[in-house]
């Protein structure tokens, strides 16, 4: 269950009148992470929806903020599943501060740690539903 | 054909970095008085989509920014409908910066002046749907 | 600690292409709640800065979604200080849908609880500071 | 004065109920691309702020909305610089949904046009303020 690692610059739509990242941009970024996992495998919210009848919906999340982003900064934003059950799929999640393209993933400072829990609803009567089960072993594997 | 006033705090959400409000936030405070201005003549979007099968969107936004606002400022925002065709609502639209809930409007500094024209499209087709005659009337008595 | 109850109406803005709020939007909801719990001891974020240096920042925060809410939707969004240590603001909140302006709180369904704990920070430094004494009293009182 | 065009990944953040991209987001997509125009001449926000004590504000954007952009497109955003006075900076923008990471720009329609207006500003005094000289011809070389 590889990880997905995202670049994101922050812009000045992600700030706030603090001089530091808002603190709900992070769970966009959370979001296009989580988005980007699933797309690299193969698989993306109108698909899910078209040939699934299905939607994945966030049921929970927990975010610790540690040290904040700030305009300009370029972020990597990690998503990784470290647990599923037929219903639900569990993404830690973390953004890191880089000193921009050129410097080392290693050295990034830690701003945000945060678990996600999703979970697969019937796009029609909104009710929980399994994973479709190949596609849940496509997804972990 | 009435004007409609919003106020709107200014919250974190909607600066940036620049200590001021960030310029897409402005967007989206004139489209909560265009859709307070229909709610006001008893229509919302659920209604238009489910009983008219219609949709209404913007079809081209132009803005103005005089001044700046900030981080707790109570804007007064303005929605009026200055013209209106078989397809389309032209609506002259501003935000003032009042001085809090207590001071009077007319002293009120002029931020951003904007000008919205709206269409109606079929929420099915997505093709252009003049507006239902006897709902044209209401909406601009 | 009496809490503070905000009505945010559902705008576009606030809502996603799966045709409920964007998770995201909630954290803005319960940001606005704080803000106005603060707003409403006669304290903003802009007298803070000014006359303590202190910035309020959020440490740490999570949210469980258990009903999705909808375009036009009236919510009832709470902020509740349910602890406070010489550097520490604990709130819980939740996000409610009622029926309108006219449906009693009581039926409203529950759509989001969260715990958000606050803190307050040097404004030039960033390290964390105690609460102002006399502050932190008139807060909770 | 060579163009900008920057990849935009469409993401549940930038759409609304009405299952397109809400109007407002098509401002955040250009000023991205017009931080990334500054920041392709080596200049950034922080630096204009640190270095010069300049703000780059917007003063005055229009925009039309052409054709629907949707969720998981891929958007290729321009921002080009037109003309340039001691104190201005105009931007012709579009919007053009590409067919993914594969397909030819040239196939790709037209979402939205529109034209940015920035100006210069003074960090302290919110001052309109000329661009440095040489600054303005590096950046329009």
């Amino acid at each position: 269950m590889q990880e997905l690692r995202l670049a994101v610059r922050v812009y000045l739509e992600d700030t706030d009148a603090q001089g530091v990242v808002y603190n709900a941009s992070y769970f966009r970024f959370m979001e296009r992470a989580r988005t980007e996992w699933l797309q690299a495998r193969g698989v993306d919210h109108n698909d899910l929806r078209e040939r699934f009848g299905l939607i994945v919906v966030l049921t929970s999340i927990e975010a610790n903020f540690q040290a904040p982003a700030r305009l300009g900064d370029v972020l990597d934003v990690k998503a990784e599943v470290v647990s599923t059950t037929g219903a639900r799929l569990v993404f830690a999640q973390s953004v890191r501060r880089t000193g921009g393209d050129d410097s080392p993933m290693d050295d990034a400072l830690l701003c945000v740690t945060g678990t996600a829990v999703c979970a697969c609803i019937d796009a029609v009567s909104g009710k929980p539903r399994r994973w479709p089960k190949d596609f849940l072993q496509e997804l972990t594997q």
